[in-house]
């Protein structure tokens, strides 16, 4: 994450450009995480809420709503509303990862408790779909709570495939549409959907965010493989965690019989030793696996730009072109 | 629960009155519940949604709403996302509770993991919501999320209550509302706001479901120190689990040093032994607890009929006033 000075990161100049409604968001954020009844909500919200992730989610609706010419005030609401549905995934996540540690603090379940988690994360829930209601739109109701339900799909289907070697790429797109797309898809078309845009706007900005959803997720989990120190992520977690990710599905999709009874010993039955993460990526660059990734990123990322570039050019959608192009930059 | 014969009891002549509509909310219960891509979750769902639980809530949706002299199809939506939403709590609670057992099976916890609990709960929570945009009500959605928000808010404030013997008479009536009382309130809210009622008569309905949500919990809490044999609850669970129930609460307030003690050792640090629940029940005798708390669940119970008494007098509402005196006739 730093391949480049800190002033042509693009999702900064985007935070620039939108620091009015983005202070805007973050005050919401805070009123609507308060609880009357019981302070640990926004004591575990806040811990999260707090932490410094980078916006991204609530950035794209208030971006998409504002390039399509929206001067009402519910793309805030949007914007936290689907702060707070990342941020109930991301507590619910954790717990059933059973993960220590997010953006490199404690987390939640670590602090307080699973059931802490579980808790707080249905409460933001709750509160993001009466921040919907508050903008009286049917259709963003009707698109958010069809992203959640893909988003809980998603993370079931996650669940039953982790350690299945029989994952197919069709299945690891479906888990990624809900783990990654599915809100970020929501939160373009949302932008479209309060402005007033045609069907076909609003279709090009749900293809923008579903595939600049799927590129962000596909080159996480190649950077896990091909990481180095300078794009920050931990190399081998997913393969600790003995997930199934494109890199490994494509390589044993080409696996002989030794590197089958390779990968079934270290995923399926979780027994790793010492030097097995290293032949592992071996294999991924033996099958090409981690080329393949890198240009199917490199295609997702191609369509998000497509669809974008549909759209009338103005500062901040060529501000969100290079956001998606900044995304795969790191594996380019 | 086994106190008259079946023919006379009120929930049964309710289910019997509304058999076409509840069979058209099972149907669509068993159609929503499933999902394309994650065959986990309709296992998931059908263990609890098949287990045979009483469908009281959807009950009092379609209750409410038919005896309002709605005739229109969005009751069964309601009364689907009102079960999906008490469906999703259920596999949450027992997450949060660690429970092995619920309606004398084993919980989705036990037979899958926690993991499959908590996103499955999600899926219904997304779910729900999918049903409520159908209707096309916003007032619908308003109250039903206000509702999953109270929820969520009052079992956060039972876990930081939870072996706090300072807990307060407030603080259990608060976590109360929570935990039962506003799905009960929505439930009939919505039954009347589709209909068209006024809004004397849609409050006459929430203040009902609102007072005979918070009856029946009293009356559960009074019956795990009181229960026998008929009641069919396991007397001692909550003790056992150092909740901080009504009676426990009334106990509390009135022990002398050597009764503080006592509820310190067995409550807060948790340090049970053989004959401690006796104890605990003398005490609750000797300072009228049970008494009062029976007293307590019996006002609840006549605000319920007093408001439900101010509607238009027909078959379903003096169903409703029956079902209401049944939930207090165990304790009668």
């Amino acid at each position: 994450m730093s391949l480049d000075s800190p002033i042509t990161k693009p999702h900064e100049r985007l935070a620039a450009a939108l620091a009015d409604e983005m202070g805007a968001v973050n005050a919401l954020i805070r009123d609507r995480m308060a609880s009357e009844h019981a302070p640990r909500i926004p004591e575990v919200t806040a811990h999260l809420v707090e932490a410094g992730g980078k916006r991204l989610r609530p950035m794209l609706t208030l971006a998409t709503a504002k390039m399509c010419g929206y001067d009402g005030p519910f793309h805030i609401h949007l914007a936290a509303t689907v702060e707070f549905i990342h941020t109930a995934t991301l507590l619910h996540d954790d717990v059933v990862d059973e993960s220590n540690q997010r953006r490199g603090r404690p987390t939640a379940n670590l602090l307080w408790d699973n059931k802490s988690s579980v808790l707080v994360g249905d409460y933001l829930f709750a509160r993001s779909f009466q921040l919907m209601v508050e903008t009286g739109s049917l259709r963003v109701l009707d698109i958010l709570s069809n992203a959640a339900a893909t988003i809980a799909e998603g993370e079931v289907l996650q669940l039953t495939a982790a350690q299945d070697l029989r994952t197919t790429e069709a299945t690891y797109t479906q888990v990624v549409r809900g783990k990654t797309a599915a809100l970020f898809a929501a939160a373009t078309e949302v932008g479209g959907v309060i402005a007033g845009r045609s069907e076909d706007e609003i279709k090009a900005l749900f293809d923008y965010g579903d595939a600049l959803g799927i590129a962000f997720q596909i080159v996480d989990d190649l950077l896990d493989y091909w990481g180095t120190d300078a794009t920050g992520k931990n190399v081998g977690d997913d393969f600790r965690e003995r997930k199934l990710t494109l890199p490994l599905i494509k390589a044993v999709a080409k696996a002989d019989d030794t590197e089958r009874a390779f990968w079934k010993r270290v995923i399926e039955k979780g027994d790793q030793r010492d030097g097995d993460l290293e032949h592992a990526i071996e294999l991924l660059n033996r099958h090409g696996a981690l080329e393949e990734t890198r240009q199917d990123a490199l295609a997702w990322a191609a369509r998000a730009n497509t669809a974008m570039a549909s759209l009338p050019k103005s500062d901040l959608r060529d501000m969100l072109i290079d956001l998606n192009d900044y995304v795969v930059a790191r594996v380019s």
